[in-house]
């Protein structure tokens, strides 16, 4: 997958550990039946950070983040340290939140931090009763097992059913230093905006202020996590969570400006290269799908059809069996509730096999089948659309339906 | 299937031809290489009918109702005949409106009738070039063919990846005289509110007024055909037509009272049983999926909730999957945009094999595996949900997302 290449940044290894002084690690501690699968994972800061999160817009929400969001109001945007479980999501349980302050108690505990520093999260099977005694009969392997690169291991605790960890960091000059911004995710299914997200940590050693850092992640979350669907479903226990801890040695920004600038075009490159990841790693996902909708009036109608067609079960099947079925693109903006003018729109098809022209002003334009089977043979898709009425554009990402879809979520529970 | 039983009303044969004085025949005119499947159908009353029809939201709409949408606007709500054909939905062809006034021409000159008398509808694939010429060349023998039963051979002219033919009819008294509706209905996929319908036909032979069947459809449509999804796609040619030709001999109902409440039912029970069973020949489905959901401080909650379950591809995947994962029916809920109280609602799964309660006041509940296997290995399986928030109920359709949605839609358009 090739990553969006910006002057000034350049990608770098070390996901959540790449900024100076995390330490990360993850164990298996019994949430997952299968010894070999990390289950716990934690990354902490060697001084407290500034922090902010975006949280789901589902009214049914997991305890987690009940307790994340009581945590971050109570210090004043301040953390620390993260502790996330996999297997179990903590939702739907009545002593759900009892139990998400009980996992920071424990982490704070064993780090020696006030437990409200500690943010706390969840993932897996929703409505199951949530036991804290694995992860505490196991805190002490977790917390000595914490080293300057265990980022992946603490990477691999957090997936569910990814196929792939998904990883990946910048780095940056700011004020003269050197800084790192990187950054973990999880999530392949209940996919959707907004937010569509489901675990995304990001680590940063910037020094910069929660109020901007809250700023600069919600704004970059409407143009990458929010233009993500991989299934439709938003899920309960969706977060993204950024701490930075300032170790960079530059002054804190806190105010808007350059530097502010600088930095949420960093946040913008981790975060956009992680949506693409979910997209690509999204549940039974064959092939990644990428829907430039340009000539749009505003952000919001060129988004809001990126996303329909992203989202439409009809395009995603046509997409897994290679079908220039160009009909449902128009379709599902027809019905995506965006105002425009069906007869200006022109539709393309694109990969690394070359470009196919398919609609033209609303109407469709002969094509080779041939041309097509070639084009769509690649396991990455281009869907181009312009609607002729303005100057704005957004990008959605999405995957194709396939029968491993169908699968997986047909015998996820057991 | 179990039919909905309402006292006075009979469930009988006949479909679009149970009311008196409907012909009707389907043939293979050449749309579908497939000689043995018809691709053309008609109906005909004897006699210049009232009529109205609801048409989809999708803003890309089918050429055909567009000239359907001008010759009822033409008559003010009269019509006398249907002509549709399957294989290509005349939808995204520059040319579109002028061929669907074509075929309009060809049915009345066949017929001997104005053309604006006919009511056009194709379905298939958007945006294939569409000739007339294949109707044009068989329509004698289509015409030739018309009798006073042939309803089934136009109801198998218009399906698509439909796996049974869908008819159903009623027969009712009022004013003393013995009435008859009936229908039939095509669609298998891309079936979605609002108007989840594809292509629905109904005849009568009550007297009413065309304003009072357009207000009659209209409202029925709410609680069955807008209740209805299979996968979130909402079609570009969707369209409900009802024709009623008064040959039962009643006075003309002109205005609401009794009369217009008994000819709404008897469109409510013909309406909701082509809905079923549209859900249980959904594309690929292996179930039908009913969901209740009652306690609602108001109709559209209710139906927000049940569309949004109904809606859920994680949902329906673990239907497919025979999984009592109950949390994604409260994580549809919290997404779907009703605003409700999570801890209050109950949800419980049933099935002819038993009665399976899994959540209370918004929590989980202990329940047996075992039983829970009983209860999902049947084919039709009830989602019955209780807000516990006031007094209004919806139920909605659907059918749970299996390989063969996929492996269907993969390769539709070839």
């Amino acid at each position: 997958m090739k990553q969006l290449q910006k002057e000034g940044y350049t990608y770098i290894d070390g996901g959540v550990c790449a900024a100076k002084g995390f330490r990360a690690n993850g164990i298996n501690c019994g949430y997952n039946p299968d010894k070999n699968k990390n289950d716990l994972g934690m990354y902490v800061s060697d001084v407290v950070c500034n922090a902010a999160a975006v949280y789901t817009t589902n009214l049914v929400k997991g305890a987690p983040l009940t307790v994340t969001k009581e945590n971050l109001a109570a210090t004043g945007g301040k953390a620390q340290a993260v502790i996330a479980n996999s297997k179990n999501a903590n939702t739907c349980n009545r002593d759900g939140v009892e139990r998400a302050r009980e996992m920071c108690e424990i982490a704070g505990e064993a780090l020696s931090i006030d437990p409200k520093l500690v943010v706390v999260a969840s993932t897996g099977v929703i409505g199951q009763p949530f036991s804290c005694e694995p992860a505490r009969n196991h805190i002490d392997e977790l917390v000595g097992g914490l080293t300057y690169d265990g980022n992946s291991r603490a990477e691999w605790a957090v997936m569910t059913t990814d196929t792939v960890p998904k990883e990946v960091a910048v780095s940056f000059v700011l004020q003269g230093k050197e800084c790192h911004l990187g950054g973990m995710a999880k999530g392949s299914g209940m996919i959707h905006p907004n937010m569509a997200t489901t675990l995304n940590f990001i680590t940063s050693d910037v020094a910069i202020s929660s109020v901007l850092i809250q700023k600069a992640l919600s704004e970059v979350t409407e143009k990458t996590y929010n233009c993500l669907s991989v299934d439709g479903d938003t899920s309960t226990n969706d977060m993204v969570c950024v701490m930075c801890n300032g170790l960079c040695g530059n002054d804190e920004i806190v105010a808007e400006g350059a530097d502010y600038e600088t930095f949420k075009e960093a946040l913008f490159l981790v975060m956009r290269a992680l949506t693409v990841m979910l997209a690509a790693d999204g549940e039974g996902a064959g092939k990644l799908l990428t829907c430039e909708v340009k000539g749009a009036p505003s952000f919001e109608v060129a988004r809001t059809c990126a996303r329909s067609i992203i989202h439409s079960t009809l395009f995603k099947c046509a997409m897994f069996g290679e079908d220039a079925n160009w009909g449902r693109v128009l379709c599902a903006i027809g019905y995506s509730g965006a105002e425009v003018d069906v007869e200006k729109i022109d539709v393309t098809f694109r990969s690394e096999n070359g470009v196919l022209p398919v609609c033209e002003a609303g109407y469709g334009i002969p094509f080779s089948e041939e041309k097509a089977s070639e084009v769509f043979a690649k396991d990455e898709i281009e869907i181009l659309v312009d609607l002729h009425q303005g100057e704005e554009e957004a990008t959605a990402w999405g995957c194709d339906m396939t029968y491993d879809y169908v699968k997986i979520n047909g015998d996820y529970r057991s």
